[in-house]
């Protein structure tokens, strides 16, 4: 009952951790809206987009798991007070409506043996929810660390999140975003966890489902710090334009000249072998390496 | 795109079969209403409960299910056609809104990138929003598998869902059920395997991608089959009803003793110990073990 | 390197311990070679077997997995001291042989890029060594579990591992089984959890290996403790010798009778059939419930 | 007994394959051992190293795994027949000395309730110890992806290695060492899978059991192909000299710089702050962008 309730709270917590989130995304989408940046496929430069783009593809899948965070939100309204222990109180008159209403539950959790299944699994589709956005932040934490390199050189870090090297006093590491990167790794595992616990089990209270506070409680906070961070590191994200200028090579543009000749009417595997050789041609020209 | 209309299916196959299992069990849950049966916790017999209710539990885990479902239909319901490997043709005049009238979509996925992303990372939702249902199902499987043991004797499978054995002329065996349990297992490792395959990628189209078909397909393969054998189990359930009698010991009423000593002015603590003599000392009569 | 020295300690800590283990499993396996005890497959009774057996199981299950604690350390005994993050110390005169001498390892960890990418890998490997004993301990946990039901009743799980209810007087409930059961699941999460920080990292040393204490130190605790507590419950293990006898019921005896047939020239299948149907035969008239 | 006897069969080609893996690792190590790269800490490059050191970090690290292989081998040697489903035949003469040695296993698997609980474990531990190699060319796999980007530019990998790409004529994707590293995933994957099937039942043989085939084979094929096709990726290794060279900047020198002091006798702490002005300034005067 106490954990029913105390979830309605993270959840309502974690909604709008993970509205600002949002936010704080499609801003700076629309800020970089014209910013070019390479695309890639197979980790190589493939095709011309934006930063902006790139931005707007988080707002959007987070955007994408808040009605999943909604119909959690309604698996969690119901009250299991009255249940003990999975198998009702009999000889009690507890009014479960009454006490429903009491605490605020849309609904009363009817089968005492469901109420107790719920224990650990109701905290395992609660992680499984978020497991949504902490895929999505992985992915912006990966870019991040990829765009940050000096080989990339797109993006810099800002200074609050970088700390200095211990023996190399040129350095600064992206510390914030390599930390976010693993503690969302961890939270992957937590929820792995809590299903791991509950998954062999047959009906009924089982002393082991005391073993899934930690892991839960943890990745609650995994998942709430990550929110944050990821929105603050998005609202503070600095490009650097000449490398992502100096990015946007002629390559990029290849495939839009094949669709050039498709429009003047050359079937298009035709043309993709023109591009092709003129753009080996060029290559050689300009003895370029890759 | 192809896949994203083959989702939209199966997924439609899905919410029947899920339908068809909650009528299943709700119907068997009322059915045995009034059929007493031991509640079990930390795997020992605790308080009186009916096969109804337990029954029933099933039914009102995979009905609260279905919110995430329905979540899960919205997700799909946009249209990726026209974002070509993640980064739009600009070129082309595709009409986006056109297609995604023509192929039934709800509405546009706007953002290209955000389109190859959802390449792997659908996958998984879809998966992760059936392990729902998947972890249900593994309860009903241990159950049973404890039910029908010789010693619980509670439950007997139906012939054709056991087979007999190579060396032991006198042996059914639960097979189905051990295969419904060993399949579910599967189910949460082959979610796992879409997931790990994605998770530490950066944006972008990837080769890898390739490999989510296999561990995708066979999980849909599996929840769809779960599905429908644990609804045929369930409405083919046979009870032992003389075995569940001879559970029904006079343990399992000790607590309600206790609450009639409650209700007639004594507090609880002192009740619990009035009743733990007394118990102690029936046994010692009887001379029972255990 | 202080992590280097740290490893090598508990492995000389968890090498006893599993000694221990080792030693009471078969002590009691000795104990209760000759106390019958059905064989159990798919669930069912099935072949007639020993305590004794049972119990050895374990014993030699711990035993097969010394060869790979002795790989283990192996590979742990190279000092990676002079590596400095992975590249090397190029300017000082650090004798490497020297320091491993003085530290007691057997050799030198030559390759400093190596060196950096121990971290978590042998973390991963040491963790993964003793998910062997793990598994193997879920499995006397499960069967514990199981046998200490009211309905099988072979074991008595003593006094000082169980607890009574809150409400329920007469209750024992077998408390340190289950969360032995419980924290052997999250064991081999947290295995699963260094391994995931570790899998999608390119060469060097990352921010992301500090997370990596917290689930090792945890998962050491955990089975240092989960090898103590199995040798207590294996050494303090009650049988119900009545329970047993009751269980050893004719049906057990069929194949053997099969095998008699067979042994006086009835062919195989045709000794199957004639036994299958005594048995039958013989259920009818007693009127037997399965 | 079949599938013990192809697992030693399996074991062997697997012990040539990595023997293999260790020596292309190796011999390309000496090859390319005066060849400067710098060395990554935090995804930002950090102090000097070598190609060769690179590349020898993958030899030294399969070859510590083959203390593992040994023991598996140890664990595999031994004769299960005769256990008859968990059991034992104690009607039947059946030599299992004989049987042994006939079949050239080392010993017999004596306990037959031990040989029942080998399913599954045993593939298990079977799959764990091939994980390290699989972590370590996954490694591997992610450093090659980062190294051969179009930033990066310091590996190309070879022709029959990559392929073209349908609406873009200019491009090479390294979709072998995408393959390799998606497929490594799914073996650590599938190991987890075969884990999870086994890690909840009790003792005796399970029909469940039957599921293990299908990974345990899927996973064997993908860890023997890994290690050829890694083997065959380091032999045809390309290193684009040029662009190691414009990587090898000023800042990776830096160190040296400090330790330049303190062997000159200056404080570390003072060295650092004094390198680190320094480098600040050339920086300012230079203006260089990061």
């Amino acid at each position: 009952m106490a954990m029913r309730l105390f979830m309605k709270g993270e959840l309502a917590g974690l909604r709008s951790a993970m509205r600002e989130a949002i936010s704080s995304f499609a801003e700076v989408s629309s800020k970089y809206r014209d910013l070019d940046m390479p695309g890639y496929t197979h980790y190589q430069r493939a095709m011309p987009t934006s930063c902006g783009v790139w931005l707007g593809s988080f707002a959007d899948a987070l955007g994408d798991a808040m009605p999943f965070v909604d119909a959690l939100g309604t698996m969690l309204d119901q009250n299991p007070l009255g249940s003990a222990s999975g198998f009702g109180i009999r000889n009690f008159p507890v009014d479960r409506d009454l006490t429903a209403e009491l605490l605020s539950f849309a609904r009363v959790q009817e089968n005492p043996i469901y109420a107790a299944f719920s224990r650990g699994y109701f905290e395992n589709v609660f992680l499984q929810t978020f497991s949504q956005p902490a895929l999505c932040l992985l992915r912006f934490a990966s870019d991040l660390l990829l765009f940050s390199t000096a080989e990339f050189s797109f993006v810099r870090i800002a200074e609050k999140f970088s700390t200095g090297s211990s023996i190399m006093p040129q350095k600064r590491n992206p510390d914030t975003v390599e930390v976010l990167r693993g503690k969302l790794c961890a939270y992957l595992s937590l929820q792995n966890q809590v299903q791991g616990l509950v998954s062999g089990l047959p009906s009924g209270y089982h002393r082991a489902f005391s073993l899934l506070k930690r892991p839960f409680f943890e990745a609650l906070d995994v998942i709430s710090d990550s929110l944050k961070i990821a929105a603050m590191l998005a609202s503070s994200i600095a490009f650097n334009e000449s490398a992502l200028k100096r990015a946007m090579t002629e390559e990029l543009f290849v495939t839009e000249r094949v669709y050039d000749y498709v429009k003047r009417g050359v079937p298009f595997r035709e043309a993709y072998g023109m591009v092709k050789r003129e753009f080996m041609a060029s290559l050689d020209k300009s003895g370029a390496s890759k």
